[in-house]
């Protein structure tokens, strides 16, 4: 193969096996060229994908040297991509009876999967995360698309234990904005002590279901990495929690205009 | 930018621009060099992107000529994830009482659903799908990754109507496999006339839930683009439906031995 080629093979490689320490040697025999090619492709696809902000292009020196491509996006990108999907929650026609907001066009399109996928991972890029968790039914593609850039399992906890799941654990919690106590759910199999986890769902009002992930989590002995929501809507009192993060926020829903005030969420509060 | 750095680059952006006609002059622009230039470029990532089966790569001539990057496998790298998945199938553990199979940890891992969307999307890539449907909840990661692949959106079916999903069009349908009468629901904005509609879903028995999906496509006054299943399970009698792909089958389960048997799935039929 001849070094443009390589190129062309290397570069999607590592976009194909992100997160994983790749070793030299093997890279080497496997395009039959010495190290030293090796290292020269890799300071191309580097500067590249710094400037671009595709992600971090890291080498390990030593006999076992290695590299790892870890899929990285920017600040800037972030804020970019939130306005984007900003945009789609202010189109008419999204306020359905009783003030809620339909969302599952946007949750069912999966560039805006990828998107808010992208702006979750970026925020827990430095932390260690070892599995995501949500709750079905609408936090499944948002959790599924963290997973998938963090290269890590995502595990589904449900309202009602189902026969397909085998023992459960399962825990009481209140919902926080009417106050009835409720039920949650999740395969035993799922979690190993001190896994840290990292619960992610579509949209958050009085936090209580978070809160009853969070018990969770507690139950199985695990470690709480972050909490993130798509969506945080209106919501007036004390939430059940509040150390978590939001890519947009919706503060007031207008039903007579039709119209939704949405703002960026609490991970642009500091940036 | 240097050719080799143009060439990491412009990789990089066809695998994250699938299934997209690029303008060639767009790019030369993007690029600041001649036309020429873009095309000898995608000569290297053509011959690369085919050989190692990452997909097609078609350019067409003209004034407003272009690029499309179309995400293929070959017939044979479907059958060797199909037997990677097949082996994990097989790990003890997996048999619950009833002789259910817990597939949870399959499904929630990444790599996983990756492989199972690129095998589904390779048996339609000829075929115009417009839309995934599934059913809640253990559907909805398969649905998610063969939609990322054809670059199509998805939509959730559920068992109960939700205030969030606004107006719905509900269906009766029988159990394939208990003969109970069910029903299933879908938001009415969710779908437009005459959309081709290809059904997943995780495991089949009577197939009961998938005709229900099916009676659904019809009442939306869609097309059927097909039928996948992940997991296609031991069943006695008649069917509710036969036109439908599934990529591992399941023949006998030994609950005493706690052993499956688990075969390749009709897809490999032909093949």
């Amino acid at each position: 193969m001849k070094r443009n080629e390589r190129l062309v093979d290397f570069t999607n490689f590592l976009i194909n096996h992100p997160n994983q320490m790749l070793n030299l040697n093997e890279l080497s025999k496997h395009y039959e060229v010495a190290k030293s090619s090796i290292s020269e492709d890799l300071v191309f696809i580097k500067r590249v994908f710094e400037n671009q902000g595709v992600g971090l292009v890291e080498t390990f020196p030593g006999s076992l040297g290695g590299v790892r491509f870890t899929p990285y996006i920017t600040d800037e990108r972030s804020l970019e991509m939130s306005q984007e999907i900003a945009e789609l929650l202010r189109e008419e026609n999204r306020i359905l009876p009783g003030g809620y907001i339909y969302l599952s066009d946007i949750l069912g399109t999966p560039s805006n999967l990828r998107k808010i996928g992208q702006i979750i991972a970026h925020e827990y890029h430095e932390k260690q995360v070892d599995v995501v968790m949500t709750i079905a039914t609408k936090g499944i593609p948002i959790a599924q698309s963290v997973a998938e850039i963090l290269d890590v399992p995502f595990v589904i906890v449900r309202r009602d234990p189902k026969v397909t799941e085998g023992a459960t654990l399962n825990v009481n919690y209140m919902s926080g904005s009417s106050s009835r106590v409720e039920n949650m759910t999740l395969s035993k199999r799922s979690l190993s002590i001190g896994q840290n986890v990292l619960i992610v769902d579509d949209f958050m009002k009085g936090a209580g279901t978070i809160n009853g992930m969070r018990s969770l989590v507690h139950e199985f002995d695990c470690l709480l990495a972050g909490v993130a929501v798509f969506l945080e809507g209106p919501f007036k009192g004390e939430r059940l929690i509040d150390d978590y993060k939001s890519i947009l926020k919706v503060d007031r829903i207008d039903i007579a205009n039709r119209s939704i005030d949405v703002q960026l969420g609490n991970i642009f509060n500091d940036k």
